[in-house]
């Protein structure tokens, strides 16, 4: 069976070079031909674009089709734009395009918070799932390492990290090819005593998932290898993978500031600098594409405000292996098993329970 | 007024390559005339370093004094190790010379959690401060922004945070020379509405504070040189601290390897040497010496198990200036007024109530 071509909506109006670079990255992916791009914004404003860049490339162009949208939500606008004031924005066209199936998925890297709201709201969650959560992916020292949720919830309940852990590790195993995903529990000191009040009571429901849960892990796993997987609330995510892209950008500009201050090291940089551009490439986030929000009942990819062509064309890359995995339906039967096992345990604990005071009785 | 030499107690068996680095770390730190070093460990063992370490060096060698103690605390023991198991530790031993005023201060390697449980217990706190934190010193695009909590408490309360802002604002002050240190709450997103529910609630607390409190910050604005001193619950810091640490480290590391795989890059990694040394200078922990345990009554400072002699050294000299400053006298001193002005605050508040309902049945 040939599949037929994944339609993938694309936010052009999202990022802060939009839409040059969205558009730019559009025509990287669609020289795939197994995907169709649905290119959503201003008609001018992105006709223009295409015009400019896609000459004489005429088969790719085909594989494009502009879809107006003549809104835009702003980076600083509150999340609930798309759904109330700009129904007509980019994004939530982008949305209404999954939602009517015309497209399997959408990447864009505009305004997060609206995103988000946006794909809960309208395409709601994949049954059983409570939370959607926003997941990185960054490098570790032997491949790569989902961290989330990194921002789509606060003030979560133990229960939703055993959402984001069944969510991360289908992740990691169906699109990252990770085959047994380990699972770590961000936290403060490894002992199982050892972290917050919702941590340890964290800890004692993910032991309860059958997921390969190695216990709590500290910050420094991130990036270790030693799991595959690390779940936490999204304010700690937020700041750990906010606080980590940070670091990296001062680095490298450290770094060049360095190099630029004598003739030499610059001499010095021109023969290291295919070493430096693959140090660059492997640490780039670019390279890892966007961040995928979990739970909810397509591929939805948010990338960031200051995406690259190339990291355009990764995220649709992602969403294309996203839809092709069935990541969300096995999210959904992974989490109705789950489900019905804590029915069991329950039951079982009930029974326990209603016999235990005769026993105590005699 | 010329001030007697310093006395600073150094916990000469904590670290991985203790007691060698330690003993290295001071040599070097001694060197400064004004310091005395109480050096705390294994008396044959830290004598045969001295022997080794400190030939020649005879008029330095004069400014440290060994104190003998004969148990360690291991890195995997529990905080409670020194207080309960270990009293002749030397992490404890540090603790009691300050205690008994004859050091002013300590430094240790070791385990983290029992030196903070030692000092805490056996010194107790600065009156008025409730729970003394962690801080981090890192560096910023244009200096360096303390953060605190990294990991002295979990499950904290908002009064805790304010807390931790005011002794964060004294050691940027006091210590780091930031004439006017500008304070952030770490949340997600900056708007006041954004955050947790327990975040939104220290926001109105440090607004109370008469600090400049610029609002929330995220975690890119630890390393952007936004603010100055960044206050967080102590799972969230230490979790940003650690990952920052550990991708810092992954970085280095493939770059290394990216270098080392030819021959050419390896040319050029020779001319561009001085200023990759310059950059991993400026990106060092042992730049930044150690974490100063803030709202205890001495100067108490943890550093990095990996510690190499320069980290021992700048976090003696940190040390010195944390005692030569009075931090903790100042801190002491802003916690009073803050309560005294909450006070007034409250008194008003009371009479404002009292009067109000009359006010209303006009």
């Amino acid at each position: 069976v040939i599949e037929p071509p994944l339609r993938i909506a694309v936010d052009a109006m999202g990022g802060d070079r939009a839409p040059a670079h969205v558009v730019e990255g559009c025509l990287l992916a669609a020289a795939d031909g197994d995907v169709r791009l649905l290119l959503v914004g201003r008609e001018a404003e992105v006709e223009r674009e295409l015009d400019r860049l896609a000459a004489g490339k005429g088969s790719i162009l085909s594989r494009i089709e502009l879809v107006p949208a003549e809104e835009v939500v702003a980076m600083d606008e509150p999340a609930v734009t798309p759904l109330r004031r700009k129904p007509d924005s980019s994004i939530r066209v982008c949305v209404e395009l999954v939602k009517e199936g015309r497209a399997r998925a959408l990447v864009s890297a505009g305004n997060t918070g609206a995103a988000m709201a946006a794909v809960k709201v309208v395409l709601g969650t994949v049954p059983g799932v409570d939370r959607p959560a926003l997941a990185a992916v960054l490098p570790n020292a032997g491949g790569r390492t989902v961290l989330l949720d990194v921002g789509a919830n606060v003030d979560t309940r133990p229960s939703h990290l055993r959402e984001f852990a069944v969510m991360g590790h289908s992740y990691a195993r169906e699109v990252l090819g990770t085959a047994t995903p380990r699972l770590g529990l961000l936290s403060i000191g490894e002992e199982e005593s050892k972290g917050s009040e919702f941590s340890r009571e964290v800890f004692r429901v993910l032991q309860q998932t059958g997921l390969e849960f190695v216990g709590n892990v500290e910050g420094s796993d991130i990036f270790s290898g030693r799991v595959d997987v690390v779940v936490c609330d999204g304010f700690v995510g937020n700041a750990v993978l906010k606080s980590a892209e940070a670091l990296a950008d001062l680095a490298t500009r450290m770094l060049q500031e360095e190099i630029d201050a004598t003739l030499r090291s610059r001499l010095g940089y021109l023969l290291a600098r295919p070493a430096i551009d693959r140090f660059t490439e492997r640490t780039d986030y670019a390279e890892y594409g966007a961040a995928p929000l979990l739970g909810v009942p397509a591929g939805c990819f948010v990338a960031h405000g200051r995406s690259n062509p190339k990291a355009i064309c990764s995220a649709i890359r992602r969403a294309t292996e996203f839809v092709r995995a069935r990541v969300h339906e096995k999210i959904r039967d992974r989490v109705a098993e789950l489900h019905d096992e804590e029915q069991r345990v329950t039951a079982r604990a009930a029974g326990g329970a209603g016999s235990e005071p005769e026993t105590l009785a005699h």
